[in-house]
């Protein structure tokens, strides 16, 4: 027996799972399998329980919770994940699974006090390390879920410290053998990460696609020498090519303002990373992302062009391989379509967009019909303490979804 | 009492020595205080104790031996550090205390084997942590012992795993409370790191001075933004501010070739580091050396007049202060004489030069009279594990460190 939930009752739930994980300057710092992530789970399952939800752990720590109310008939799954990369917001996909919980909720007693059994059951997803921080890659759960990753090889990857992720999911006791039952549609609601919603007032947003990106694992290698007495023409320094392989990503950006490319880097390791020893090595990966795979092309030919230059300039050799690449991504019209009803069924301002951003409806929309959703992120900031959404945002999000979710469960998709 | 050692024992000890921490490229990793350093600190006590030497440590875990010939007396002090950087070469500070145990025991029987006793004693240290790669800073053993640290403050300091000094030291059993007795003079030996002996086909430098230095520590300050999703012109990235900064400090180097400067980064710390988060904030330091003051002074004003352009190009702030300054720093001109002489009794090649790099002697220059000589580098390659001094040019300078300490013994400095 399920009970329909208020705005009152989700905003209470966001402020009490926003204390997992919570920094000092109002943010949350909870990465895959971390002790505070390991705590939220267990808070979101006494959630699921109180309201009715069968739940478990499948055996990559994905974390589902089924409504069933037509034994036997498939499920709507809809959710998001409630990792967090370093110092991050509250909200990113946080927001997503609670919004989902209560969406479900609501949909379901919605159908209760109509009296009806819907075509779908309706089941709540949490998905595990979606933001790949802790433990690479990102979206490990819904990629072992879709068969896009293999579990054992996902299980068997390390953190930092060579923890592996089975030894972290056991630690913090979310990892089990539930089988996910079918699955007839997916519907996740995410916040946008970027300015578009809120430039143009708008409230929801209706995922219609992804960019286009192209990413690339650099290792640099040099030499090791004093950083005193070594000759600068006898060095071979590897931070000095990494340094203005990051300045050219920059500058490949700039070329392509107006198209736009997003380019950057953001995590290096640096050997012996000594304070008197020149750099052996440097390793990083650079993203390059466009709506335009032209301009992805004509980037990644800019940047093969210059690499020779690199070379010779800071005497190292760079290796460089490209590890993903992938033109604009469609979800299904149907979906967005489906979304925009709900929306404007609620009087909600909409309108289509890209994500440039991954999501486990990425992965998702690849083996069943998927709606994605945007609510809009104030000044477009995110993995950030100061990301915020506003609550009456917010609340919008979780009324559009639970009106998603119920034509989903009435066979709409 | 003790024997003469030959240049047989010299090379049997020195391939022993060279077992401590060795990496399969041929060279040595031996932080300080870490276990190889520990094994190795052990191997030297039991070769100073079988070579009549009173052994011990000292509250910041420098190593003694003293060889006491005229008991009552001051002692001449002679020796380096066998602590590496990570992946380096066998040779470093550790040929120096090598050659100034076999040194010292050769100068000593020289003077039994004359029937006289000394003015004064001779006595080997093993500095504790020349490097600064495990724990910063460098020098810090003989920089305690000079009264240029506290003591407390070296104790309480930290590795990346939060390991103190303190800790550390008393898990290889390497610290207590031996109290180095009164030091008349103080003679090193290390490889130069550098070409200009190679070049100049010369066998021992004649060190008359240190280049001149100015160190910066830099902090590089963003905010934490999606790398994807946030748009280009929103971005605050840490690491590409970093990165402008690296690429400056080598244009500044390019910019005086002919002075010459030397500059460098080799050690950047980048938070949060993860793969999807624009990093708020890289922090390393930059090193400007160079043997002319004005050049150094000119070279700082070039750096600070580009760092608005770069706070403005990456949208950052860059906080930096000037850690270290010094000029040419002057070794006394009687210890040049001095080893001068004992290269020319024993027809050994020399030339007077400057280091680059900072040794301890630089730091017990202040409080006593002291000789600082080189021994070629096979084409300068230093900190590095294909490091190389011929056993020709070792073996020279075990010669002429033992002529130069029984000219100080003598009383001659």
């Amino acid at each position: 027996m399920t009970d329909s939930t208020t705005t009152t009752d989700y905003l209470t739930d966001f402020a009490a799972m926003s204390r997992f994980g919570a920094t000092e300057r109002g943010g949350v710092d909870r990465q895959a399998a971390t002790a505070p992530d390991g705590a939220q789970r267990r808070w979101l399952r006494d959630w699921l329980d109180e309201h009715g939800f069968e739940t478990g752990y499948d055996g990559i720590g994905n974390q589902f919770g089924l409504l069933t109310l037509n034994p036997g008939a498939p499920y709507v799954l809809t959710g998001s994940h409630m990792d967090s990369q370093p110092r991050a917001g509250r909200y990113d996909g946080a927001y997503g699974v609670l919004a989902s919980a209560h969406a479900a909720v609501r949909a379901a007693d919605r159908f209760r006090s109509e009296g009806r059994v819907p075509t779908y059951n309706v089941a709540v997803v949490n998905w595990f390390n979606e933001e790949g921080s802790r433990f690479t890659p990102s979206m490990m759960g819904s990629s072992v879920h879709t068969g896009k990753m293999d579990r054992a090889q996902a299980l068997a990857t390390t953190d930092g410290d060579g923890v592996s992720v089975e030894q972290a999911l056991s630690e913090i006791g979310t990892i089990g053998d539930f089988a996910m039952p079918a699955v007839a549609g997916y519907a996740e609601i995410h916040v946008e990460q970027g300015r578009i919603l809120e430039d143009t007032e708008t409230t929801i947003g209706l995922v219609a696609g992804t960019w286009g990106a192209r990413k690339f694992a650099f290792t640099v290698r040099g030499e090791q020498a004093h950083t005193g007495s070594a000759v600068m023409a006898d060095r071979h320094d590897a931070l000095l090519g990494a340094s203005l392989l990051v300045v050219l990503a920059r500058e490949l950006a700039d070329q392509f303002a107006d198209a736009p490319l997003h380019t950057s880097v953001s995590r290096m390791i640096i050997e012996p990373n000594s304070p008197v020893v020149i750099a052996r090595e440097a390793t990083f990966n650079m993203d390059l992302r466009s709506p335009d795979e032209e301009v992805l092309e004509q980037a990644e030919q800019l940047l093969r062009s210059r690499i020779g230059e690199i070379e010779r300039r800071a005497q190292v050799r760079i290796d460089w391989t490209r590890t993903h690449s992938w033109g604009q991504l469609a979800f299904q019209q149907e979906g967005v379509a489906l979304a925009r009803k709900a929306a404007e069924h609620l009087g909600l301002s909409n309108r289509e967009l890209l994500t440039v951003a991954g999501h486990d409806s990425v992965n998702m929309k690849d083996v069943v019909p998927t709606v994605m959703l945007f609510v809009p992120s104030v000044e477009g900031v995110s993995h950030n303490e100061l990301e915020r959404t506003t609550d009456d945002d917010a609340v919008a999000g979780v009324e559009v979804l639970t009106e998603t979710l119920h034509r989903m469960m009435d066979g709409a998709l």
